[in-house]
């Protein structure tokens, strides 16, 4: 497998220098976000859902409940588009148009296709459950019959794939810098709070590793 | 004009009681969010592209170089879908099936125009600008001839909408409450830090208003 993802007229990035078609970076961010946006066509519109996803190698999970439209029309087999993008700061210019935001963002190519198999299905449920609580799957009980008979799983393999990246400082029009306006970065930072035990909560229960490991982490 | 937007197949939550088509719901989480998923059609296929948007009234801009493939598109005056989703926590169930997220998001149906009167294309740059940065616009200088040309807006009208939010506490199996098993929330918040001015700041330019008012806000 080579490095990087192939450029074709799906995943080519027509503007500007910051694609990137490292399968690392892809798979990193990939990987570090918590939402997709996952798009599909019907009666020859678009519509755009978020969900939860998890990575495995090459596939990407998605996962719902079998009745929603998403489910049932991606287990049909169609094409799929799923987008991620991290937002890690605004991009203060000395003008309008040179302002911006500093972001990673990934759009992955794909064919959807639903997860038949027992086995695939079942490691699916933990990947999409480990994505967003990292050791969570191991510290609850096993999914119900039922459970797993309600959840639809979509497969999307990469077929094509590119990631966008904006780091740094304003890029100014050379006059601007001359002026007395403020240019800069403001960061903006996701993080966990502390966990917040329900109402139902059992005396002497305590906050689990997987939910400890969260706590003042970047989300 | 309804307090609520109109359902039909476009918008229509088809699974679960979250859905909400309250015109006041649907804009305060169109407003809040820092960045649109814009899905549209290409060759019978979905894309998605992350875009910075703003809102006036019944209609989203988003802004780009007029060579993007999104601008492009969507000059066609094509359907596209604008979604947006604001992730508040970690919903972690006392099993895998249970656990889930905390969010708002918002799905918006429409149809892309491309705008060509010079005063609406004005306008719309100043409210994307103020969306991410208010009171941004007055602090600099106007937009140069070459800029507003070089720049693309699209509008897309508010022609089905529906918001989805999830909030509060785990909904377990019954059963799982008697079980020494930790349930709860791990809340998410996105907040702006302190500004990094950049290499090429004047002395003496202090942190402008538009900026100062950020920092500790949440995101």
């Amino acid at each position: 497998m080579t490095e990087t993802y192939s450029v074709d007229r799906r995943n080519k990035v027509r503007v500007g220098n910051r694609a990137d078609y490292d399968r690392t970076t892809v798979q990193a961010i990939l990987d570090a976000a918590l939402i997709a946006h996952v798009g599909f066509v019907v009666d020859g519109r678009p519509v755009v859902i978020p969900m939860i996803h998890g990575r495995d190698g090459e596939t990407v999970y998605v996962h719902g409940a079998k009745a929603t439209r998403l489910i049932k029309q991606l287990a049909k087999g169609v094409p799929a588009c799923l987008e991620v993008t991290l937002a890690d700061g605004i991009v203060v210019g000395r003008s309008a148009f040179h302002s911006s935001m500093n972001y990673r963002s990934v759009v992955v190519h794909g064919t959807a296709r639903k997860v038949e198999d027992a086995d695939e299905h079942a490691r699916a449920l933990e990947i999409v459950t480990e994505h967003i609580l990292p050791g969570r799957w191991a510290e609850v009980r096993p999914m119900l019959d039922k459970e797993v008979k309600a959840t639809g799983v979509i497969a999307i393999e990469i077929e094509a794939a590119s990631a966008k990246v904006r780091a740094g400082e304003p890029i100014d029009e050379e006059s601007d810098y001359d002026t007395p306006v403020w240019g800069g970065v403001v960061p903006l930072r996701t993080t966990y709070g502390a966990p917040e035990g329900d109402s139902r909560l059992l005396p002497g229960v305590e906050v689990p590793a997987s939910v400890a490991a969260l706590t003042g982490k970047a989300g």
